[in-house]
């Protein structure tokens, strides 16, 4: 008789995102008339830059002719996107990388929800709360946890609270964990994690023989100078770290597709006997066994992103979001509104007014402004009490819609 | 203290292609004037047809514009692609298919190596044997297997040898499995089921409460008008049955990445109590938390392969690689080989003369006629004794290829 994997019975209602688009599907449905504005998922909505455009119809046309044509790629991606990668996101950043540290993906997501894979069912999670849902969804149908309480928190993952008492950056916890997910600049709360703060999680994971898990999908919209950009930028890290990084939202590529993770030689693991394992050459095996790389044309598309032309169109990009998010911060503020995040990522993190909680915040600003925003209760139970908004609209829209919810009050 | 997946470590030597690459290379450094012919790797080695490339600029175009851009897409594949799958694919062989029943990906090595997440970590699995490497490597990462023994067998898995005797399609087991891969036209042997012989495992499946994982990733190459391209052309099996596409080798996608699975609504798994359980919103649900959705060009140029301009340029290249199919199949029969295949698919099976074994058979083919194949070990035990050859190459490099191995008699 064939079994279901029965911890995927244990996951509750939908995946945060889907559940937002089955709401806002059901209004628009309902009040067709209505233009609706989307400052909820994440998603961008500008056009790819120029130079990745030219790139990418340059290797499509590759593709028509048997003497340029790809077929399969090495797995882990091209070279010519791993040197253009260690060059320019770490080495201008003093972090030396060798190209079998670099796997080039398909996406953060995908990344982020296959890396629990490769270790042991035995090691115990800690996760930031509120928290990107992948990273716990995908631990509870690996079977790492047990069933969800009644404060929405699945027993065995250790949740380490993001207040504003703690400006949304916990400290290590007092237990031993050994498989910590970081997002710095953070999703959902816009919050970043100074070179101390990531030191001290460092120093923690080097402690207690834990892995860290270093999202950094935001990191290109980091302004202030003081702030680490990866985490390899603290001494130690690459024995305890493996980073995300995605073009997603940088530039663009929600829809096309490339992000890269980076597992150091020096990374090691354990078996349960207490012998070292380097992780790189299991990643790798479960890359090359599971995954057949990243479509060619859209590698090329990525490698542009990183030339002298696209690196300022990525610019531009970034400086446009990162005026939305000023403009959300600041009216939010002025509506009497107390928010967080927007300086150094493109998330706004706003408490909602008077106690009320996540979801009937979120469903009032669609009824009665047609904003869709996400509640911060998806996110985890410390996410309760607050909403985010993201700043990846166009301009008019983040506009309008700042003085639909200026005229509620 | 982090603890890695030890089943990673039952896993033997490196993945197959890759250990083919490094022999290939060792010997071309030290050989570097000598022209090799790659007939290993079933990879492509046409250009995309004229209507894909079309399609593909078109897209990445519109990727370029605000008002036509592209952001996240439905993880599970956009509707007119899905659409077209169930029209072109489907219905004109009389199959009848849900939207919500088909799942774009970017490969059906992701999907095939994906799909066990979804079952029980306590199911017996069953694969014909020469068989697909990632059926197997992915179970043995999963911890559904024990070791592997000393005749390259993983304890616990259902090997159902695949031999002359059999023509290479084996019956269903006496004992129950619970999970069953078949891949048919069958990669490695080329060999292909009838509906009777399928009709039989559907039958079987159904009786013992198995599931069965059709890897159809070859149907295009099926030229006998009596067998099925589909699974789902068996009556019934729509209740025990996932199959699963690829455009790679029809469309020549090794290098665009774009595949898809078939989960139906009538599909079923239990719970270990006995209840029953829909595989389809948990497969949905293990998608859209794991996996982003394929790039929107890729998709746009993947539909197209269904106009009917490229609907006539799929055949034709189809068309050219069964030419070379033909061509290796009757050469190696004229040198005096036995040989399997390459009617109804592109791979064609030969034994190694003598009792020779493959990996020797294989290093004597690359250093005497600097020819690479695929040595059938590689696939699994039953594999030993024979060579895998791929029609997927230049047709003046098969020619030649086909002479260099004539003149070593």
């Amino acid at each position: 008789m064939i079994t279901i994997n029965e911890n995927f019975m244990k996951l509750k209602a939908g995946y945060l995102f889907p559940e937002i688009s089955r709401r806002v599907a059901a209004y628009q449905k309902e009040n067709p008339q209505v233009r609706i504005i989307r400052l909820g998922i994440g998603d961008v909505t500008l056009p790819l830059p120029a130079a990745v455009i030219e790139a990418f119809h340059k290797a499509v046309a590759e593709m028509a002719e048997a003497k340029t044509f790809k077929g399969y790629g090495p797995e882990q991606g091209y070279d010519f996107l791993i040197q253009a990668v260690i060059e320019n996101d770490f080495r201008l950043r003093g972090v030396e990388l060798k190209a079998n540290e670099v796997f080039i993906s398909d996406g953060s997501k995908c990344d982020t929800g296959n890396i629990q894979e490769i270790f042991g069912l035995e090691n115990t999670i800690a996760v930031t709360d509120p928290v990107y849902p992948v990273y716990v969804d995908t631990n509870v149908m690996a079977g790492r946890t047990g069933p969800q309480n009644s404060q929405g928190c699945y027993e065995g993952i250790v949740y380490l609270p993001c207040t504003p008492a703690n400006q949304f950056t916990p400290e290590p916890p007092r237990e031993p964990v050994d498989l910590i997910y970081l997002c710095y600049p953070n999703n959902p709360t816009g919050a970043v994690a100074t070179k101390e703060a990531l030191g001290r999680w460092v120093e923690y994971a080097r402690a207690n023989k834990a892995i860290i898990l270093f999202d950094a999908a935001y990191e290109a919209f980091i302004t202030d100078a003081a702030i680490p950009h990866s985490i390899y930028e603290i001494p130690g890290a690459k024995e305890v770290a493996i980073e995300f990084r995605s073009y997603s939202k940088t530039a663009g590529f929600t829809g096309t597709r490339c992000a890269y993770a980076v597992v150091p030689q020096e990374l090691h693991a354990y078996t349960r006997a207490g012998e070292k394992v380097a992780v790189n050459p299991i990643w790798h095996r479960r890359q090359t066994t599971k995954f057949n790389g990243v479509s060619y044309p859209v590698q090329r598309a990525t490698e542009a992103a990183y030339s002298a032309a696209g690196k300022r169109q990525v610019r531009a990009l970034v400086d446009y979001y990162m005026e939305n998010a000023r403009i959300i911060r600041t009216s939010m503020e002025q509506f009497g509104y107390c928010v967080y995040g927007g300086v150094n990522a493109p998330y706004i993190w706003v408490k909602t007014p008077n106690g009320t909680n996540s979801w009937e915040y979120f469903d009032m600003l669609l009824k009665e402004a047609h904003v869709v925003s996400t509640p911060g209760a998806g996110f985890g139970p410390a996410g309760e009490g607050f909403l985010r908004l993201s700043a990846f609209g166009q301009k008019e829209n983040v506009l309008e819609a700042m003085d639909r919810i200026g005229k509620l009050a």
